[in-house]
């Protein structure tokens, strides 16, 4: 991507100061750029750095000070945040990696299974027969669509995602390489010699549409019926989901979470990292759980919980501050007893 | 799958009522069912849905009440649950997922490897020199045998399991997508300059028989020896096990616990999810570690514990207990120094 | 490997005593040593056991004592730990996995891909449009090397690790089965209603020479930018790495610790297991994270810190010791206010 600011200036309807044919072909933070680099200020914080980073073009506010010297070009906008999320819309449209097409002859496609128009299969992904691949998918190199598998249109499966049998996975989701979706539960009965009998786990997963599943991750099929991710679920990475529980619309969880089995998740909950959520729980809508929060207890919608085990995020501050006096107050009761044993002399 | 209700009642030797020609091809959980699923009833708590769900067949006990206007037939038997998990295991083998035969001609397999009787190896499985496979495994697609690796028979590897060289992995075990057996254990030599330099791990996995090991879980191999896992040991997901981690028979051990190198586990030991163990311990036979518990001293047969650090579990509850009650209590000793001030006076 | 008492200790300028012929094939614990096993005791813990195992050959100090009836032969050096170093070494370039050679013809790699020289890659490996590879670099079967990524010199790759697009590898570095270098981090604008929008992750990860990176690992790319790791830094299992982190030369990671986005940690930092650090964080050099801390605040240079929220860790330990003390102090003011009360009457 090589641009000048006159493109810009264009694209972005952006007030154009300096050499409108200063060329720039890559983003950078502010404090690393360069005379070659597009950067961008939103934040007062960072502001200073105008004054002394050298800058190829510069995207800012209506009145911004710079140094002149360091900076081949500038554009102003009102709004320079947004002006930067479309520009990054746009610098990830171009440099879109892998612009696969086709089928390629080294990967493997059963003779029965379904491909959309417009797909992507590149060397050595696989899939299994009586799968469905919707249109304009993705499948990168390595990956696995298991057996009656299902995948819906303009959903991109980045190198090696795995996913088992019988799993839906929606529309225009994005899962990252080492995801695990649709893996047996884990389910086993005791047995009277202290061994286990594993119960089969015959169900599958089914994700919804607009959901992102980050590298790692693991979603186990139910045991019976669907472990369930709604639309616009975001999961970041090394995330395990148990069988049978179901995620709301638009909940978001951050990376090494855990859910265990059975617990059903309600719409746009924010779940912190490391946090773990025992199993057959109803968690409500709008819940936020901080990060390695230990949840063992249903929760009421829009409640905020942290800590091990969690309890209301207020009623836990106050305990761990009351916690920083503990040694503080160790020392004053026994002043106190002290006291109260003279007195009774 | 599809199956009528007079086959079921012959299969079960169950009691039917209503039409022995009903014909369903799905389980489904009783809350979700409709006229083409099968459904049963063993937990009183959801015995009213027979009052009100459409179901096509219903497996229940023998007093059960049910509208005959929404269910098509019913299979009694004394004991409900049992007979569902003779069905449960049933529905798994003729659900089989690749039902593979034979050795993909898109798979790799060294000259020199040695392999058993009616295997199958699926497209982009690798098996190493000197590998050996027994009788009747099934390698998915995409997994990987290192070379001089021993898979006993009977065992499965899911689509993208790896097996490091020289690792062995029992009979009848079931390892799931994403698991790593062998990489090198973390161990390094601090320098004087700050650097570290590599400690060769020299060792390898020895995983028993009956084993079930999670998707994206990792064990690692011994620096010397072997890094061992028992037989009939369960391993939920994103498990981290040491080198030189020993774990005894039947040991159960839930998501994203991690346990540190060398440290001995015993039998039937339970532990919970996204707890650690540290190095060089040794747990006893038939203890349970809670979730998120963090163990730091050996523990002894049959204890339980949780808490970080993990103290027995009943002084756990009760340091929670003073804790909740820590705020108050500040209060209290207040109002003791200002009483005690007084009485002075 | 075979290998005689003679050789060993003329490798060693060791002196021998017993049978310079015994052959040994194996490196084994003295606990688990037998007549054909290479043993060497450095911790006088396990001295005694040179008394009553049977050992082919013993590495040891000058002086030890041993039974001569059990063992074939003994080497004796000053610094026995330091010569079994030398040994472990050896032995693993002996046994070195995969003497690969060359590029398989079920590899696939794209014409324009630049490959240097001396470099192995095994069947089912995927190299992309532009990507470099450089000298003597091993790619393991099924590894993923994105379009536009860089690998460095001696570089390896075990079975099946994924480096997104445009990420660098540096050389020297060794990489575990399963690790995702360069996966987009979790970033999304929410919207009014209450769906998110994905921030498009443009940037990439730098990976710097002589860096271990554990099996499942996940390191994001950078929103803008990169997500850098230092030269020197050994990471553990399962770890996750945020998107535009940095951490400094010689930093180590244990197994199953999370980092959250934009947080800085200097150089020779420990971070313990299961820890996890919140975002935009600056952590300084050679601090000392406690396993499962969870850090909330930035940390100054040296500092050792622990507990959720992780504080100073003496103060911690302090408080754990006052929380321990916790049921008995309630029973201390309740004894208090009864004898304040009966002062009163």
């Amino acid at each position: 991507m090589k641009i000048t600011a006159l493109e810009l200036a264009t694209l972005l309807q952006a007030k154009l100061e300096g050499n409108p044919q200063t060329t720039v072909h890559k983003l950078a933070k502010i404090e690393e750029s360069d005379a070659e680099s597009f950067c961008f200020l939103a934040n007062p914080k960072y502001y200073h750095y105008a004054l002394t980073q050298p800058i190829g073009i510069l995207l800012c506010n209506e009145t911004l000070e710079y140094n002149a010297a360091n900076v081949g070009a500038v554009l102003r906008v009102k709004e320079p945040y947004a002006a930067f999320q479309q520009l990054m819309e746009l610098y990830a449209a171009m440099n879109k990696p892998n612009n696969l097409s086709g089928v390629s002859d080294k990967a493997f496609v059963a003779d029965n299974a379904s491909i959309g128009n417009n797909v992507s299969i590149d060397a050595f992904a696989y899939v299994g027969k009586g799968a469905k691949i919707g249109n304009n998918v993705v499948l990168h190199a390595q990956c696995y669509v298991g057996e009656k598998a299902v995948i819906g249109n303009d959903t991109v499966l980045y190198a090696g995602v795995k996913i088992y049998h019988e799993c839906e996975i929606g529309s225009r989701c994005i899962i990252h390489s080492g995801a695990v979706i649709g893996s047996d539960g884990f389910g086993f009965a005791p047995q009277d010699d202290g061994t286990y009998k594993k119960i089969p786990q015959t169900g599958n997963v089914v994700v919804g549409n607009d959901v992102e599943i980050g590298a790692n991750t693991c979603i186990d099929r139910a045991v019976i019926g669907s472990t369930r991710i709604g639309n616009g679920v975001k999961l970041d990475n090394l995330i395990q989901i148990a069988h049978n529980v179901e995620l709301g619309d638009n909940t978001a969880i951050a990376a090494q979470a855990g859910i265990s089995g059975s617990t059903r998740i309600g719409k746009n909950a924010m779940i912190g990292g490391q946090a773990g959520i025992t199993g057959h729980l109803k968690i409500g809508d709008f819940v936020k759980v901080q990060a390695q929060a230990a949840v063992i207890h249903n929760i009421e919608d829009k409640k905020g919980i942290s800590g091990a085990p969690a309890i209301d995020a207020r009623e836990h501050y106050r305990q761990l501050a009351a916690i920083r006096q503990l040694p503080e107050l160790l020392k004053k009761i026994h002043t106190l007893e002290k006291q109260l044993q003279d007195l009774k002399k």
